[in-house]
């Protein structure tokens, strides 16, 4: 028993609440409520009918209303309120305490029925008052006239086919997303904002499938980068519309996009909409995604669990886009680093979770349409919306993302050897600090053999026991080496990758760089400075790990220690980083 | 700008909603709406403050009736609703598009301003239609009689002694703990509800601090065994009150336990409670705790900048109870399994962060008296409410909770000597089954050398570069040894240990055992063995990990997996565990 959220921790408060306050909460929001008040079964049995029928004419009057006129407004839609005694039925009292009524109707009601015969009396003059032998015939079956009055077939709330939406999905018809990517000549050149193409793939998924495909988001999909959805359908509104919301309102009662700044709201909208076999997708703040991790968990509780009912078809996968995310936080500073939901999605069930880092548009394009595709799983995507180096065209992002990990030829000079260090990364902002550091290393020292690895797949680092998508020993062995130095740069706090991979063979070896709370309002260079992600702080790690640039490493860790404290003063002096910082291109 | 958590994306969204919606909704609540609308500078500031002033005159109205009856009662307390337009007093129309009272005035409201010399205008007319001329003096200084309206000392908002709440906090007056222990003569014979001495300490405390400490919490604190409280302090209850409610309602006008089925307004309550100089305690069941997962964020990011602000004055610890845990869940099932919430928290600095999991009542009696001591800390208490076994005298559970992690030397048969295998827990039931596996294999093999570790800070295991209280790595490779076995029985998911762990010169042999998601409505002891955290499966795993057992531990490991069947066979037939096993006790 909830009301907004209040327990009825002692039952009897709804009984509390006067019947002006309660009609004054529902009317404010913008329902017209009905009551069905009393303890009396048989008056309320006869209001309780009345009431049904009139809610249902008025529900009939309002669709009418809307079909006939072709405009859609919000109706104030009928709702019941029933009140009844807490218990009802049980006895007043038992043993001097009051039972119907009272919060002890929520506990057991009577106690010592096996030991004490006054309540065992009291207990079956209580099931005999619901005559049992009106309503079940000599062989303890119900008898038929009730019998009738269940609904039959599909008509059981149990068999309803939208209670069981897999049988009613249909899949998504989707376009060619490789007609949405960045055309890339040559990584490392030219910028995109990563979610933007992601937007017009989207639009087009909405285009194709106008009766089963929505967008969810607390946020404006604008600061996210997904208007172009806005060109096939608008945000769902059917309150007041004033003359200037046709100018970049983005306002109509029939839109597709859900947005509310409420994460929780949101999140059970789309827990709804795929249970009935629907399709959609979320996108959020990365910080604020923390608002529905216990949502989340009941989620991929509930979906594990249907992986074991031979009855239960597959619903779409639940889709979450996180963004705006801990290392472009410029404006917003501390309270918005927090990429810690990954920490909670990989304690879930892995038949059912998944994880993705995308570093460029073409990789999460590849990814999104996956995802799109994918059944019974909650598709994890982190992808930062603002401008990003684009590395991978369009075939070699889809092989990447196939495979989820895999070297990054271009950028590594072990070519076939025995590398001296293995350089790591996942995440955007990661990924280029780290292709950044390796630059840096190539350039100070031309001999050294540099592997470099992107992970899009964060669950190709556990083993094959514990995640479907895990490598092999000997895949996991044969890229990172068994006794080589990794330099591993994360998106997330850096303990999570320990987490993953403390099994494999080299994980002694790994050295995992990643968000450590220190922030503040800061620059994107300042920040990874901070929490030691930069391309600075990653090449002085090299130098450190790896035993043959030990000796020889000194002047330059000490230009990379100078070239750190220009990017901070930088920084201060201007509040934005430093040219050279910004305009980095990957130089090979 | 929200109501009820819905963000005006598009910000003209109230001038839309009626006033009648309004004036219901807030009614509703319980409220007494005044309104003060418009866009007209001058009638809408005579409006203001003539509504101020009666709202003033009757919240005094409301004290006094209170004061003068000695009747507590919930008067509808006056509310403003201040509606002007959104952006008011920007130009209306920018360029073409609707300014004031529109999306835009969320926005950067004129962006070429440098380059278009008529924005420029249109901005400077703006600027000075607040007629800065007759605000400043020619130096640029507020004139005198502005600046005398601004509050001086404490009445100012920024200097008010309550938004710096360590300035006027008191500490708490405590009983000595040592009172409410349970008598353990011998370790591992006697049971009893961990939580429930608890809830007769805090009552003291209660008593003696009624001005300065309160206790929350989500879920009624008779069901977390904390009903104790209610002999000295109700729960918290202004609305009607009737005859029944004498007879265990526990409700009061003046009531310190707040109690509602809304783990974040709880949380809410709470931290507005503590940065206000106060103390308090916080009670809910694990797997709901997610709930405030994103609240936990802020606040610990929020204590973590006030460690650099000289002039913040320290706050209580706000004190976290998990109860009703993971492994007893014996009705509820799989939806109240998570353990996970200690996953968020290591992400938290260190410098505020700390977790507990006391293994008995003298333990959590120890830890809890800590913590009620302690400042700008967030403590999370791990703690089950049901019946467990005591183990520690309250001497013993007093060093061990001081030294945070320990060697139980009667549990041990290492004695002095190098053991041929470490056996650890941390959390109640855990620490049951390492023990009962210990029993076992002592049992089984009375040559074996074990060793027995329990931890109850759980930071001990982090170096202590990581977290203040980490153990050196001298201290913990001679309590873990560098090269021996270790099994080790922990209460949450068991990658957490790792994370924690691995840096440690031993950690490539310690095998953690944890929840993994495996559960549904299980009886104790069937939960334990789908998750391998049961002694027998802690008994095999120790077998195949110590090398002297490897060849002569064949016939053992298969008697305890027919323990292991006979086991769930009980548990299927009966709905409950085997009797053996509930009564289990300690045998050495």
């Amino acid at each position: 028993m909830h009301l907004n959220g209040y327990k009825i921790n002692n039952p009897t408060l709804l009984a509390r609440i006067s019947h002006e306050e309660v009609e004054h909460l529902f009317r404010g929001y913008g329902w017209t409520p009905f009551f069905v008040e009393g303890s009396d079964y048989d008056s309320m049995h006869q209001a309780m009918a009345a009431t049904v029928e009139q809610c249902v004419s008025d529900i009939r009057q309002a669709q009418r209303d809307a079909r006939s006129s072709g405009v859609a407004a919000r109706p104030r839609w009928p709702m019941i309120v029933l009140r009844t005694p807490k218990g009802w039925s049980a006895p007043a009292e038992v043993v001097g305490h009051r039972l119907e009524g009272s919060w002890r109707a929520h506990q057991v009601p009577m106690a010592d029925v096996r030991k004490k015969p006054e309540q065992l009396a009291l207990l079956e003059k209580w099931m005999r008052a619901q005559k049992p032998e009106e309503l079940f015939d000599s062989n303890g079956r119900l008898i038929p006239e009730l019998k009738e009055l269940a609904p039959a077939g599909t008509r059981r709330m149990s068999a309803n086919p939208h209670a069981n939406g897999g049988l009613i999905k249909k899949p998504l018809r989707l376009p060619d997303f490789r007609g949405y990517g960045a055309k890339v000549d040559k990584p490392g050149q030219i910028e995109a904002e990563n979610t933007r193409p992601l937007g017009a793939f989207l639009r087009d998924v909405m285009k194709s499938n106008m009766e089963r495909f929505r967008v969810f988001g607390p946020d404006e999909n604008t600061s996210n980068k997904l208007q172009d959805i806005y060109e096939v359908s608008k945000k769902f509104w059917i309150a007041e519309y004033f003359p200037e919301d046709a100018d970049g309102g983005e306002l109509a009662t029939d839109g597709r996009v859900m947005e509310m700044l409420s994460e929780h709201t949101m999140e059970g909208m789309l827990e709804g909409y795929l249970l009935t076999g629907r399709h959609g997708f979320f996108s959020t703040y990365e910080a604020f995604v923390h608002v529905i991790d216990s949502m989340f968990n009941q989620h991929a509780k509930w979906l594990s669990i249907c992986n074991n009912l031979s009855w239960r078809e597959e619903i779409a996968s639940l889709n979450l886009l996180i963004t705006s995310t801990v290392w472009r936080q410029d404006h917003n500073g501390f309270t918005h680093q927090d990429p810690g939901f990954l920490d909670v999605v990989v304690n879930k069930s892995a038949a059912v979770t998944r994880i993705y880092l995308p570093p460029d548009v073409n990789c999460l394009l590849s990814v999104a349409d996956h995802c799109l595709r994918s059944e019974n799983y909650i598709n994890v995507i982190v992808s930062d919306k603002q401008m990003h180096l684009q590395y991978m065209s369009m075939d070699a992002a889809i092989k990447h993302c196939t495979k989820g990990i895999g070297i990054w030829e271009w950028a590594s000079s072990d070519k076939g050897d025995e590398p001296d260090l293995v350089m790591a990364s996942a995440g955007d902002i990661p990924t280029q600090e780290a292709l950044a550091a390796t630059a840096l290393l190539r350039e100070e020292f031309p001999g050294l053999r540099i592997r470099y690895i992107n992970v899009v797949d964060l669950f190709k680092l556990q083993p094959p026991t514990e995640h479907p998508h895990g490598l092999t020993d000997r895949d996991f062995d044969s890229l990172f080496t068994v006794d080589k130095p990794v330099i591993f740069n994360f998106h997330g706090y850096p303990w999570l990758i320990h987490r993953l991979a403390y099994r494999r063979t080299n994980h002694s070896n790994m050295h995992v760089r990643g968000y450590k709370e220190k922030g503040n309002i800061n620059t994107p260079m300042e920040l990874a400075i901070n929490n030691e992600i930069d391309r600075f702080s990653l090449a002085i790690d090299a130098i450190d790990r790896t035993p043959k640039l030990q000796k020889i490493g000194a002047q330059a860790k000490e230009r990379y220690r100078d070239l750190q404290i220009d990017c901070r003063n930088y920084a201060y002096e201007h509040g934005i980083d430093n040219p050279e910082i910004v305009n980095w291109r990957w130089p090979y």
